[in-house]
């Protein structure tokens, strides 16, 4: 459906020739995201400033126009499908990184600047931004914060709610406005920062991101640690977590996420075991032994194969081998695969992969889980092989979400929700829980025309 | 204004004889709080359970009539004064702690507990929870959420958004609810768990919270530094927060507080100096003496008179002295004294400290400085001591807001807005910013019962 005449007038003056497309090709290239799902929008506009920002959601509002943000698509859950059409905002040009200030442990930035290149630019500083998708190279601030997206080292450092100190943005009511501080804590009136976090582009775009930096620790250690089943890796991570020394990574990969890796990569060095944890302990150099020890203490115990620290850096490189395998051999076995992450505490991890086991079994289905054990969230990917295997995998999905909530997990660590998790939503919250992000929603949004058809079922 | 008898039924079904109060003694009791503002509540009630909080709300809700939750009533803003009258619902006897799960790092507590409980019963754990008020022996949980109550440990473990998990509560709508996670992370939906902390009292009665614990570090070692002027101290604090050893307190105290502490307690040995600052560092007993190091170099430079390092218990204490002398000294000169929080970017505390100084000289009036300067946030404590200096004060406490927000800082750090800020509102927040806050206290409390006449302009 094209744009209506007066909409795209208006977009005209908004955005220069090279900042708007209606073209065919264009609108094609940002329909879809790494969901696979995909949805054709009417126009791409690119942003380069707030008050162009502010401009495009009155002028989408004014017309009932949905209006969807975009980063880079590399979220899982269709969050950037224009399911309902109108206008895609991408928010790649925007992408400057507008101050590093190291004495107030700050950065402000544009939401376009890729998670990648804002690490390396805090890098000859000496500081870093906690949150690390392993997407961190090709997906942008924007999208994180709009996902909470995360990583390995969020078992420490927190999430991007935990890492963040204001935003700029424009409210789908129209209205640019700003919140949250420049300053490392506050308590002048409502958090709309922490709540435009994880909010998926449905109550506002964000144009600025104030970003609390921490200093990067000066050392790491890595350990790798096999165990004979993963219930026993689980039983460890379990009490790695119950002891003071916090790890910044804990990562758990089962035994059919190791054997695709062993098959596609042979010469990689990834060892037979039930179950394989990644460790890391950073610090300063002189804690970092009693810090390793203290940790790998707790990874012992029944059912532990091998312990191995690693001395060097090529060691290290080494033990990541399996993790780093693990991708690409399973977009090989299965281009539909269905890729979770759902979180339990951490106590009650042994009880999700043994349930996850019982799920593949009842279903006669590739299921693999491997992850961010010390924050209970596991990505369990089902991995349909045809047509018959997808079938089982839906049913088998619901299953998974129900034995979480089961478990006082939630659907999602950090993909979020999209199109993908939206009908499960009720599994989680409650309706009058649901009803009061809808009252939200309509407060930030009261047309509905952000992002319509994510997030809230 | 005595309450409806329709409701007084109600209430009187809701609650036994003993937790349901009309009479003037207990109206008066609740009638104030630490703020020495005053406004009597037309009935006192005493919630223990979940169920009780709603009925309570909803009774509440179908007559009209203003509901304040309070904990203890140690909050310094008149955040549980009942301007309006109506009810006080008391969660003093809601003080269960019903959960200490530390494989899952977590704690399930009533808004009733306080703090100071919560700690000691943490503490053979190996645990706590990071958020540490002065006032922690008498300040409950639920006063702390509502207010996001900080302290000095907060410059390197949060405040209560950063260290809460999830809720449970019941909205001005009469709807109870649960949100947030038993889990570590999670992208779940909109975050209402941190848009309830800080709220006051004002959307929503928390009647249960899972906090986040963190593990004891195992030892702590305590430096003080002086200065030769209160600008030298600030310098310091700035080049300390920008290396990367983040200390566990980096407390600040001004020459006028000092000269206070010492006319209070002559025997304390209080140092003479412009100014002065407590510093602490924890961590494993093995990277300490090389983290304290890291500290004291950068409270090292122009105008340090003199750095020492606690080698005992003893000597911590001692050392300690001159900021617990503080308190009583400033109550004993000025019953009328203004507390306030400001905050600012660490690296303009230089500035916040000059312009109080100047304040002082052109309003002829003794200000004292002191608090949290790791986190940029002072203790600016007005202490008239007559009238005409009262007046000055009024006057001069603008000033110190519109200084404030010219450094890029806010109204408040930890101490929250209640009545005593809420007029101030608008110099740190713009009118959509505060336009968004209103619409989603009518999302949650649409009747406009909880709390009325606090934190919103
Ligand atoms: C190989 C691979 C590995 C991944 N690994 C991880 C991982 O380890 N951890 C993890 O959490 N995720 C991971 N992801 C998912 C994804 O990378 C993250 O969700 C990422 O944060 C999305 O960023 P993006 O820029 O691509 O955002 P997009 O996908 O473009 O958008 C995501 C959401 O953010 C919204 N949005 C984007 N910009 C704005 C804005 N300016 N204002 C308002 N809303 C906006 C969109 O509307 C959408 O709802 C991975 C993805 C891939 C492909
Ligand atoms: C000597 C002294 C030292 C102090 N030091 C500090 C300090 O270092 N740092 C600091 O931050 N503060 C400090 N304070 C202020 C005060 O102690 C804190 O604000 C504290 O968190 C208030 O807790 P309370 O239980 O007394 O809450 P109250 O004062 O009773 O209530 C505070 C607010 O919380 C709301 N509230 C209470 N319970 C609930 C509930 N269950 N649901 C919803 N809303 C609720 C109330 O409506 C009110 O808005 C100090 C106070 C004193 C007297």
């Amino acid at each position: 459906m094209p744009l209506p005449a007066a909409l795209l007038d208006t977009l005209r003056d908004i955005f220069r020739d090279d900042a708007l497309s209606v073209a065919e090709a264009e609108r094609l290239a940002y329909a879809y995201d790494n969901s696979r799902l995909s949805a054709s929008p009417d126009a791409v506009v690119f942003p380069t400033e707030h008050a162009q920002a502010g401009a495009l959601v009155r002028a989408c509002r004014e017309h009932h126009v949905p209006l969807v943000a975009r980063g880079r698509g590399s979220n899982t859950t269709g969050a950037t499908v224009p399911v309902a059409g109108g206008v895609v905002a991408s928010f790649e040009r925007m992408n400057r990184i507008l101050r590093i200030d190291t004495d107030n442990r700050l950065a402000v930035v544009e939401p376009g600047v890729l998670n990648g290149d804002l690490q390396q630019a805090l890098e000859p500083h000496g500081f870093f931004w906690p949150p690390d998708p392993s997407s961190a190279p090709w997906c942008s601030i924007g999208g994180n914060l709009a996902c909470n997206s995360a990583g390995p080292r969020t078992v420490k450092y927190g999430s991007p709610r935990e890492n963040t100190l204001g935003l700029r943005a424009v409210a789908g009511t129209g209205e640019g406005f700003r919140c949250g501080t420049y300053t490392s804590k506050g308590a002048t009136g409502y958090d709309l920062t922490r709540l435009l976090i994880g909010s998926e582009g449905t109550l506002a775009l964000i144009t600025e991101a104030t970003l609390k930096l921490t200093p990067k620790p000066s050392a790491v250690r890595t350990l790798r640690a096999t165990y004979t089943d993963v219930g026993a890796a689980a039983r460890a991570v379990a009490r790695i977590m119950a002891q003071p020394v916090t790890p910044c990574a804990l990562e758990f990969i089962d035994d059919v996420a190791l054997k695709l890796a062993r098959d596609h990569a042979p010469d990689a060095g990834v060892p037979v075991a039930g179950a394989l944890l990644m460790i890391e302990v950073d610090g300063e150099p002189d804690a970092l032994p009693a810090s390793a020890e203290a940790v790998a203490q707790a990874a012992r115990g029944d059912g532990l194969l091998e312990l191995r620290v690693a001395e060097t850096a090529a060691e290290t490189k080494a033990l990541w081998s399996a993790r780093k395998a693990l991708s690409p051999a399973q977009r090989k076995l299965s281009p539909h695969k269905i890729n979770e992450d759902v979180v339990v505490p951490v106590s009650r991890l042994p009880e999700l992969v043994d349930g996850v086991k019982r799920l593949a079994a009842k279903h006669a289905l590739p299921i693999v889980s491997f992850g961010h054990a010390g924050n209970g969230n596991l990505h369990v990917n089902l991995l349909p092989r045809d047509d018959a295997e997808r079938e089982r995998a839906h049913a088998a999905l619901a299953e998974l979400f129900a034995l979480v909530i089961a478990l006082d997990g939630t659907l999602s660590g950090e993909h979020g929700i999209g199109i993908a998790k939206r009908e499960f939503m009720p599994l989680a919250l409650s309706g009058e829980t649901l009803g009061l992000m809808r009252g939200i929603k309509a407060a930030f949004d009261p047309d509905g025309i952000l992002n319509p058809g994510k997030l809230l079922p």
